[in-house]
C-alpha cells in the first residue's frame, strides 16, 4: 500500500475545529489508497508560552529541560488528532518521539533524526492501524532524554517519516498556500511559484523565509523527498500549493526566485583582536560549542597586529554569544579591547539559481538599495544568493525595492 | 541519606513564583540532610483544558488517547521546576513517567502503580543529583501507552515513590492547610484536624472530599507511609497541617470525625427487570468493564417476577453507562422496561471510627436532615461511614446541618 505523509503546522491544528478539517482531508486521502502518516505541531501559541516559561525561569536555562516542557505541545495534538480520527471511524493512534522510537543526537533543542526504525509502526499498520499520528518536534536522545529539532522542527519530522516510509509525497499544510517570491505582507505584488527547486528552497529557507526549516529541505533534497506546501485552508485540490523539486523538472526560471529575510539579527563587532593565526577558531569555536548560529563573518584589514572581527547571530543569542566569549576572554584564548553587540539589525537575501549564469545581479542589488538610502553593513555571498545585513528599520522597503528591482512579479 | 517526598498540587506550582517558592520549600528541606524526591501536579486549570479538548473533540473518547493528551501538563511543571531548582545552584532533572518508570496497570484514565523500579533514580542520586522532579499521575502500561492514575493521582505517585524509596515522610502540599471537618466554604464553623486515622481520611477521601486522592490513602496505609497534607501557602513550619495516620496515635476524637459530600452524582433507575439469580452480575458487570463507578446500589421488592434497580454513578458516567446497558439489553443479557437518569441528587456522609462503638449516629443523622425538610433518596452504610442521596439543592444546607447535629465545631 503506498504510503503519504501529511504534516499539519501550529496553525492547520489551531483549534478543534481545524483538527477536525485537517482530519477530512485525511480521510479523503484514505479513500485514495493510502497508509498515512500524519505529522502534528503544537496547537499554533502553545510552543511560544511554553518557550517564554522557561525564558522568563532562567535566561541561561538548561537544554534538557527546555525540551522536556517544550516537546509537550505536540503530544497534546496528536492525542486530540487521534480522537478526531476515531470519530470518523478512521482506525488512528498517537506516537509521541519515544514510542516511535525517533532516535536522534544528544544536541539538545537543536538535535538531529539520526535513524526512525520502522517495527513498531509497520506491526501497528498491519494489525489494522490506518493512520499513525506523530508528535512533530521530537525525539530521544542516546540517553533517553526527551529532544526537540528546532523551530519548525516538524517539518524535519515529515520529511524524515517520508524517508524511512519511502513515501509518495510529504504534503506539508500551513497557513500559507505555497511559496512566494516573497513575503506578501510586505510587498503586495509577491507572487506563488508552482515549483521552486531544492537547492533554491533551501537557501530561502535557511535565509529566514519561514514557509520550511531548512533541515527538512535538505533532506527531501538528499533522500529526494516529493515535497508539497499547501494551504490547510483552501479545498483540498491535488494541483495546489508549490513542489519542491529538482531543478530539471522547473520550466520557468526568473534570475531570481525570491527575496528572503530574517529581522532578528544582531551584528556582534570585537574590537581590537590579538590577530594571529588561529584567531577565528579560537573565536567560532566556542562559539559553535555554546551554541550560537554564528551567520555572517567579516574580519577587517589588520594594523598593528590587531583586528576587529564582525559576526552576525539571532538576537536572542546574543546573550550565550557574551558569556561565551568573555569566558573565552578569561581564559586566554582570546584578547581583544571592546566587544560591541548591536542588536537594531535585520538581513536581507535573494536568491536564485540563474544567478550562476547571470551576471550583475550584485551590481543591480547594491543600485536598487543604495537608491533608496539604504546602507549596507555587512555582505555575503554564494553561488546563488546575496545576503546584506542593513538597519532594521529599513527592512521593508528593502524587500520591497529588491522584489521591484527584480521584477519578480512577473512569472519568469 | 534519609529520602523525603514532597507533592506540590496545581494551585501550588499555578504559575512561575509560585513554582519559585516550591523550590525555596524544596531547597529547606536539602538543608535538613534529606535526598529529594518531588511530585509535580499540572499548573492549575491545565488538566481540566486538555480533559475539556478531549471531550469536545468526542464524547465517547478513547481512553488510551485521553491519556496521551491529559497527561502532558505535569510534563511541563516538572521541566519548569528542575530549571528553578538549577537556577538556585540545586542539582535536579525531571523524570517523565515512562523515564523512571512507573510501570501501572493497563485500565487507561484509572491506571494503578504496579511497580516503580528504583535503578535509574537511584543511580541518578549516587552521580550527584540532588532532587528528582516526577510528571505525577502518570505512568506506561505493559504496552508502552501513556497511562493516567485517575484525578489526583499525583498523590497516589508521591505514595508511591515513598514507600519504594523508603521515605521518612510524604508532605502534600496544597491549598488548603490541612483536613477539615468538612468543607469550610460550606460550612462557617468548619475545624482543622491536626491528626486523622488512616481508615476515616480514607472514607472521607473517597466520598468526596477532594483534600486527597482515595488510592494515595490506601496505600499509604498498607505502607505506613506517614502522609503530611499541608498549604503551601505559608511558612515553612514542621508542625503544621494535618498528619494522617494510625488511629492509636490520635488522641482527641469525635464520634464523627468529619461530614463529607460528593456534588455531581446521578441517580440511575432500571425499571420493571426481570428478576432472576444472576442479574445484579449481569448489569453491573457489564459497567464495571465499561469503566462505570458504580456507588450506592439499591434493588426494591420483587413483584410479579420483576424488579427496579437503583444505584448512582458520577454523573460524567451517565452516557457510559446507558450506553452499556443498552447494548446488555440489546443482546438478551437482560431485560427492563426503561432507564430513568436522576442528574440532579448530590451525596453527604458522615464519618468516624467512633461509630463503630456509639449507636444512634444515623438515628441523629436521618433527624437532622428531616427537621431540614430534606428527604434521603438513597441509604447506604458501613462501619464507620453512612452515606445519603438527596436533591443537590439541598446539598449546602444538609452539610451544614450535620456539621452542627455532630458539633463537629468543637475538638472531642
Amino acid at each position: 500500500m503506498p504510503c503519504l505523509v501529511m504534516k499539519f503546522g501550529g496553525t492547520s491544528v489551531a483549534d478543534l475545529d481545524r483538527i477536525q478539517r485537517a482530519a477530512e482531508r485525511i480521510k479523503h486521502e484514505i479513500a485514495q489508497g493510502y497508509q498515512i502518516i500524519v505529522i502534528v505541531s503544537a496547537m499554533s501559541g502553545k510552543t511560544n508560552e511554553l518557550v517564554k516559561w522557561v525564558k522568563e525561569t532562567s535566561a541561561l536555562y538548561d537544554d534538557l529541560e527546555y525540551d522536556a516542557v517544550v516537546s509537550s505541545g505536540e503530544n497534546v495534538t496528536a492525542g486530540l488528532m487521534a480522537l478526531t480520527l476515531h470519530k470518523m471511524k478512521v482506525s488512528a493512534r498517537s506516537w509521541q518521539g519515544w514510542q516511535v522510537p525517533v532516535r536522534t543526537t544528544d544536541t539538545h533543542t537543536n538535535a538531529r533524526i539520526e535513524e526512525i526504525p520502522r517495527e513498531n509502526l509497520d506491526r501497528a499498520f498491519s494489525e489494522g492501524m490506518q493512520v499513525a499520528v506523530i508528535s512533530g518536534f521530537q525525539g530521544i536522545s542516546s540517553k533517553a532524554r526527551i529532544t526537540t529539532l528546532g523551530r519548525g522542527g516538524s517539518d524535519t519530522t515529515a520529511v524524515a517519516f517520508a524517508a524511512a516510509f519511502k513515501a509518495e509525497r510529504c504534503d506539508i499544510f500551513t497557513d500559507v498556500d505555497g511559496v512566494y517570491t516573497t513575503d506578501p505582507r510586505i510587498a503586495g505584488s509577491a507572487r506563488k511559484l508552482n515549483k521552486i527547486a531544492f537547492e533554491e528552497m533551501l537557501e530561502l529557507a535557511s535565509l529566514g523565509a519561514k514557509v520550511l526549516q531548512t533541515r527538512s529541505v535538505e533532506l527531501a533534497m538528499r533522500y529526494n523527498v516529493r515535497l508539497r506546501v499547501l494551504s490547510s485552508f483552501e479545498e483540498t485540490s491535488d494541483r495546489g500549493g508549490t513542489l519542491v523539486c529538482a531543478e530539471e523538472e522547473i520550466m520557468e526560471s526568473n534570475v531570481v526566485a525570491g527575496v528572503a529575510y530574517s529581522r532578528d539579527e544582531a551584528k556582534m563587532t570585537l574590537i581590537s583582536v590579538a590577530d594571529r593565526p588561529g584567531i577565528a577558531a579560537a573565536i567560532f569555536g566556542p562559539l559553535s560549542k555554546s551554541g550560537v548560529n554564528v551567520d555572517m563573518i567579516v574580519q577587517n584589514i589588520s594594523e598593528d597586529g590587531r583586528t576587529d572581527m564582525t559576526f552576525s547571530c539571532p538576537t536572542d543569542q546574543v546573550l550565550r554569544a557574551e558569556k561565551s566569549l568573555q569566558t573565552a576572554k578569561d581564559s586566554g584564548a582570546i584578547n581583544y579591547h571592546n566587544l560591541v553587540a548591536d542588536e537594531t539589525v535585520a538581513k536581507v537575501s535573494v536568491v536564485g539559481i540563474g544567478m550562476r549564469s547571470h551576471a550583475g545581479v550584485a551590481a543591480t542589488m547594491f543600485e536598487a538599495l543604495h537608491g533608496e538610502g539604504i546602507n549596507i553593513k555587512v555582505i555575503t555571498t554564494s553561488e546563488i544568493k546575496i545576503s546584506v545585513l542593513i538597519d532594521r528599520k529599513y527592512l521593508e522597503l528593502a524587500v520591497q525595492t529588491l522584489h521591484d528591482a527584480f521584477e519578480l512579479e512577473k512569472a519568469g
